[in-house]
Parts: C-alpha cells; sequence; structure tokens
C-alpha cells in the first residue's frame, strides 16, 4: 500500500509543499567503490528499476561529484549526502545549494553520524532547504535528539543508532524501542515530519518491521551497495514495505 | 615563453611523473553563482578558448558537482577545490578521490584559506594524490607555512595570504616579499614545486610582476569569476604571462 | 523577590534535584585580559560581594585554568565554559569533566556561540553533567534551536542572538519577541528548565526587561567584565532584578 | 651526563632564547583518572622527586583545570597540554595562552595526535609561545611532518606514530626508522630544536634506545601515569637516560 503524504515544510508564511510519497527507501550511496562514478549511475539505474516495478518511492544519494550524471540517468529522486551552511559566495571546497541543486538533487541528507554538524548549522540548513524547495532529511543518533531536531522542522527525521551502522544488525530488531521512543517523542510536537530508520537494515523483514513500528520508510546503505546483487536486495526491501 | 616543466611526483622507489605546462593559470571557481552548475561549464569553456588561443596552461577547478559536466565539455585541465583524506568505504558526505577522479579531475586544491586542513591531513592527501596520480595544489597562507609544505612534497604549492583574498589588492604588488621569501624557502628543500601566488590578482600586470618575482603562475578567482567579461580578463592575464 | 526553584535534572529513574536559585545572573569571564589569572579571582570576589549584599544568585564562569583558584577564593557557584563529551581517559587538551569538578565547579555553559557544539555532542555532554550532578545551561541563537535544546533537557536554556553579543545592544530591549518566543516554545516541552537570555546586557533596566519578558535571569559577559567599575554594574545588575 | 642546550627561539632580530636541559622527559598525563585533580598534585610530586634525585629534566603536564595547583606544588616545568592560537579577548571555551601562563605553565605541548591542528594554527600557536616566552612541543605523526614542522621553528619536536600510542609497544624499538628519519630530515633545516620521540614508552630500555637513536628524550603517558608505581617507572625513565 502506498502511501502519499503532504510532506509541508515549515516555512512562515508561505503554503509551500513538497509531495514525499511513502513508504520510502533512501539508498545512502556513501563513497563505497561499487557506487561511485560510472558504478553510481548502474546502481542508481537498479535503484529506479526497482521503484517502478514495485511502486515504491526509492530516492538515492551519491557522492556530490556523481550527482548530475545520475540525475542526468534516472526518474526517482535524488539527494545530496550533504550541503554546507552557505549560500552562494566565496567558498571553496564546500557544498552549496545552489550548486547540488543545479546538479538536479531534490533534497539532501543532513547530519549523517559519519557527517556531523553543529546545531546552529543544522538548523540553518534545514532553512536554507525551505527556501530553496529542497527536502530535507535529518539523521539523529538516539530519539531525544530526533525530538530535539523534530523542532526544526525538517521534512524527514530518520533514527541511526551509530553503533549500529554497517553491522548488518537491523535497528528495527535489536533497538525497536529507539524506533519508537524516537516516533513517540517527535509526534508530540511535529505531525507532519516522516519518520524513517537506519542502521543494519540488511533483510526484506528488517524493513518490514520497520514500518510494523510506525516508520515511513528506512535509510540504507551497505545493505544496498555492498549486496552481490543489489537489484535482488532493493526489490526485495520495496516488496516487504506492502506486508505491513 | 612556454616552460615544460616535469613534476617528479616525490613517491619514493617509483618514476612517476606528471607534465604540469607552466607558467599555470589556476581559475577557483569558488561558490559563486557565476560559477555555479551551467555558468560553470560556459566559464570552463572561455578559460579553454584563453587558454588555446594563448598556449598558456589553465585549469579549472569548479565546486564538486559541476566536475562532471565541465570535464565533459573542456580539454583544459580540471581540479576539485578540496579531498578529503580518505578512500573508498563507509564515508557520508565526503569528497572521496576516486569519485572526483571517476568525474574526470586530473587535480586538485588543498588546504585552501576557506578550507584550511589539519596538518596530517595535508600530509595525508598528498600522498593519496601521488597515489592516484593527481596533481596536488596545497595553499599557505606565508613563507613559513610554504616552507612546511615544501617538506610534504606537494606538486604545486600557492602562497595566499588570507588577508588579500577578493580585495583586488595583488599579492605579487602589495607583499613581493611574501612571494620572494617564499621561493628561497621553499627551493632551499624542494626544488622541483610549482609555486604559485594567489591574493586579489586583478590585472595583467599582477601576473606578470608575479612572474617576474619567481613564480611559475597564478591561482586566481573572484579576480576572473565575477568579472564583468571573464574571457577577455583571462586573456589578458594569459597574454601577461608573456611579458616576464 | 527572590525564587527558590528546584530544576530537577532530567535522569530517568532517579531523583536527583539541584537547587538553583532565580533570578540567576552568569558572569561569562570569556578571555578578556581583565578577568584573567588574579584579576579572575579579584573580579569573582566583586561578583560574590554584590551576590551577598544583595541576595541575588551569581554565577562565575572563568577559564579553565583559572577555575580552582576562583573556585577557592569565593562561595558562589563556578561553572566551566565548556567541557568535551568525554569521560576520563586518554585524551589530551581536552576539558574532561571530572577535572573541573575536581576544581570545583557546579556547573558548565554548554554550546555558546564562540564555541558551537555538535548536536550530538551537546546531547551528550547534557547527560554527562547529570551523571555528574553539575548544572548544565546550554546557549542558544535562536527559538527554534532553543525548543530543539529544550528536549535533551538541561538544566539551563540561554537565547543569545549572536548578531548582539558585545554589542551592547541588549536583546531584552532589541529582540524581545526572540526571548518571548523562545519561552513560548520551550515551555510546550520543558516546564521545569531555568530560561535566560543574553547578549548586549548592559545596563539594570535591560535585566529588568529580561525578567518582565519572563526569563529567569541573564548570561554576561562584556557589559560587567570590561566595565571600568565591574562590582557597581554587577549590583546594579542584581538590584534590577528586584523590579520586576 | 647531563646535557644543557640553548634551544634558541627563532625570532627574528630578537637574541631571545630559553634554556631547556636535555635529556628530558615529558609526562604528558592526559584526562585519565589517576592524574585529574588531587591525584595530578601527587603525580607531579613523584616526578619532581625522580628529577631531583637524578637531575633529568622531567616536565608534566596536567589538565588544563590542574595547571594552577600543580604549578603552585612543584619546582620542575609544567607545560598545558594544548593552547589555541588566540591573545585575549572575546572568546569562550578556549585556552587563552595568558591563561595559562598566569597559571604558572612554561611551555605547551601543540598538534597531539589526540588534539591535531589545522597547519596555519600550528604555525600561529608556535608564533604566540615565541611571543610570551614559552617553550614550543609540537607532536608529529612521521617524518616528513616532523620536517615540515621543522620550518615552523618550534623549541621542541617530538614524533608520535598514532599507531602505537597507548600500546606498549615502545616506538624506539618497532620503529626505529621513524625516528632516525626523522631526526635526518629535521637537522637538514634545524639545527636547535630539541626532538624527542612517544608512543608506548613503557620500560627504562626504551628510553635508553630512544636517546641512541639519537632524541634528546622522550614524551610519555600511560606509560607513567597507568603504572602501579609510577614514580619507580619514572626513576627507571630517568637513570635510562644516563645509559647512553
Amino acid at each position: 500500500m502506498i502511501l502519499i503524504q503532504q510532506a509541508s515544510l515549515y516555512s512562515g508564511n508561505s503554503a509551500l509543499t513538497i509531495k514525499l510519497r511513502t513508504p520510502v527507501i533512501i539508498v545512502n550511496f556513501k563513497a563505497y567503490t561499487e557506487s561511485t562514478g560510472k558504478r553510481a549511475v548502474e546502481l542508481a539505474k537498479k535503484a529506479e528499476k526497482a521503484s517502478k516495478e514495485t511502486g515504491v518511492n526509492v530516492v538515492v544519494a551519491p557522492q556530490f561529484s556523481d550527482l548530475s550524471r545520475v540525475a542526468e540517468a534516472v526518474d526517482i529522486p535524488v539527494f545530496a549526502q550533504h550541503i554546507d551552511p552557505i549560500g552562494p559566495g566565496a567558498f571553496t571546497g564546500q557544498v552549496q545549494v545552489d550548486a547540488v541543486k543545479a546538479a538536479g538533487v531534490v533534497g539532501t541528507l543532513i547530519n549523517h553520524s559519519e557527517r556531523q554538524l553543529k546545531l546552529a548549522d543544522i538548523d540553518a540548513i534545514v532553512r536554507l532547504t525551505q527556501a530553496k524547495e529542497l527536502v530535507s532529511c535529518v539523521c539523529t543518533n538516539n530519539p531525544a535528539v530526533s525530538a530535539a531536531v523534530a523542532y526544526l522542522h525538517p521534512d524527514i527525521i530518520s533514527i541511526e543508532p551509530p553503533e549500529l551502522i554497517g553491522t548488518g544488525v537491523a535497528v528495527s530488531k535489536a533497538q525497536p524501542e529507539a524506533v519508537t521512543n524516537t516516533i513517540q517523542l517527535v509526534r508530540k510536537v511535529n505531525d507532519h515530519a516522516v519518520i524513517l530508520c537506519g542502521a543494519g537494515i540488511s533483510h526484506g523483514e528488517d524493513v518490514s518491521v520497520a514500518l510494523k513500528l510506525g516508520t515511513q520508510g528506512v535509510l540504507v546503505a551497505s545493505g544496498i551497495v555492498k549486496a552481490k546483487d543489489p537489484y535482488t536486495v532493493l526489490r526485495e526491501f520495496a516488496d516487504s514495505t506492502k506486508l505491513t
């Protein structure tokens, strides 16, 4: 069952909304060899195939220098893995929002545990994405931090216990209470943010359990990127979103 | 007069060399609106035109997400503005060397004053560029730091007094002794590094003075990117390298 | 009128509480010459005098290396200006909680705009202070960030718009809505945190206005430290807390 | 055999010199429980005892908030573990040079592998210590970085391969070539810097081997701080400096 959710952007006097179909599977390409350069495009096409066949919303988040080629090659949403809290100007070696937007991205991860940010910068980046009509996905490490982030009104909050990232031990099965506590705390102050969980998601069952716990999708990386057959695993993930 | 210099890469038992023609003009695109997205490609084409007409080596350094489109569009060398001291792996929101290389870059700026790095990371990144056969250009803020960097054996050292960056007051005219002291100190320990200067370079005369002081080129940004007619200014810069 | 408030520490199954008398004036000594070394002790004694004469709770926050001498010299509460999110161990050049506690501090500033922290570190430090029975005072830059921090359950939240710090233009008069919005948002989720405001507080009236807006005190620095006669200004601040 | 070395400070037209007796043993207290608060004072007294009995120069580097109490309690040199590249002013939670100097320190570690710094900041801090007549000890992670640092003219350069820190496997025995290469490269450009090595130093023999390799002392931490009987081990270290 595919839900359509209006993730209304928090933007003062504006009525701006972004349609973010849920359930959603975001595939963080990280900096793996398997998801770099041409292989980023190939992987994105597999994600597109799984998405089109199942109707499930699959988002890909390649490295900065792969963004434009991936965005040109596929029709599914492309996210950046990070942006800096800056507009255009005299900045060197930074990730500027207009540049990634020009490359075709429609959203960005923010504060991933491998790219943690100062609180004031998370706030600034979320507001920057709102001004630029990009989808914001803030990663958090525990329920209290998730609740804190809820007040900054990102479109998506993804809880990822750092100790489980890359382990193959799924958050939805190993720490279900981290997920349910996150949902409970976030919903007290924010009824529109899409809530995801990530870390260790490796099997279709990890995905269906995540949705049963109340999330609207998952954030995955090595479980797909490092899989022998990423398409098959992703297809399994997508199918599993329909079992809840 | 165009010199051909063999910038031999410092790499222990290897005989690896990179041909870096000097004089060289490196154009740092920074994160300006005038050098973002399609305008990055247009600007790179103007740089290519000035380079081909004059025979002077012009390098462009666009933002990460513009790298592949620029590298596809032009034949002149393309640099990244920064890379992180990592190889492929579980890194999010980082600039991984294989990814920028897959995008078509042949070198990278390192430690620009707007993206300063830890000493150990500069060392690690220079060695990474050597292993990956990329040209390394380490930026420094004064002669002592330039001399320190000389011992890390990058291909290019560019002295840029931070207080002059973006001012239009050229380092070659305002602080000639910073340039000559850099050359003197660097050459004591390193006879192969290409030495550039940057900050405030706005006029052809700034370039010719820089070369007369003993540099082998310049690192420029706003002087070109923010110019009303970047091609004409860049052409003037390139012509000025022949006046020394 | 001096209120006694039980700032109950958020600590799961514990009944731990700390008595933090309000109104409270926290004097951040920063790294000024006027508040370094012996002058830190002298300034702290003036703060103690003003506190004892007026009965108003005055807290001092000297530099790390002045903490023990100040704590030995005065009876008023001494805070650190920052601690790192670490326990004892193999850390060099860090501010470890047990060390500052051994020096006599009873609390710490966290995330001051001149020492901003990653969100996950703010969370970790607040929990560290709870475990070590120290008072936590998290600084924030706007109402949304204040609300986010409220969910991390520090003992004190102090809103300080960075653009006003050190200007002599008081937040309570220049941006009263930043203060009242902070109070309104924080109170939705957290009814026990002491709420302060800071930035530009220079006159007694700035203090009384801050309390009228609903805060329980102020965080001050240059207004006291750089004053010709810090005692007199601090006495004026303390007296002004009684005018609301 | 105790050598007296004039570690002349690099300071342009000045004749400023600091007497740093070698061989020298610097004990980095880190943030261990065994070297925090009162135990920092007790440990420093043991170091003083070993120093006085043997005539060997022993330096202690406690945590910031222990500096003044340690400096008051002992006559041996006290170093900070880090300082920030700032003078007095509006800085919060920073380690300002005048403050640690007021606490009684005569020098500082810089760029320890657990507190790595940007290259420009290392340069700025070394010059700050020169202006304030403090001894600078810059830590490095390999010979090339040591040579780079030599050009910044600190008083002491200490090579510490990070992978050996805290292991009990001594750098002087496991990586003697890292030590001898450091000495060879540094001496090409700098004939006055005291050269130390550190990481894994646990036995007197580790110390005597270090000196035989050509260093003028060692930088130690857990080998002393975590020892069951720090005095005895330190006494052994000091005696071993005489065996070369």
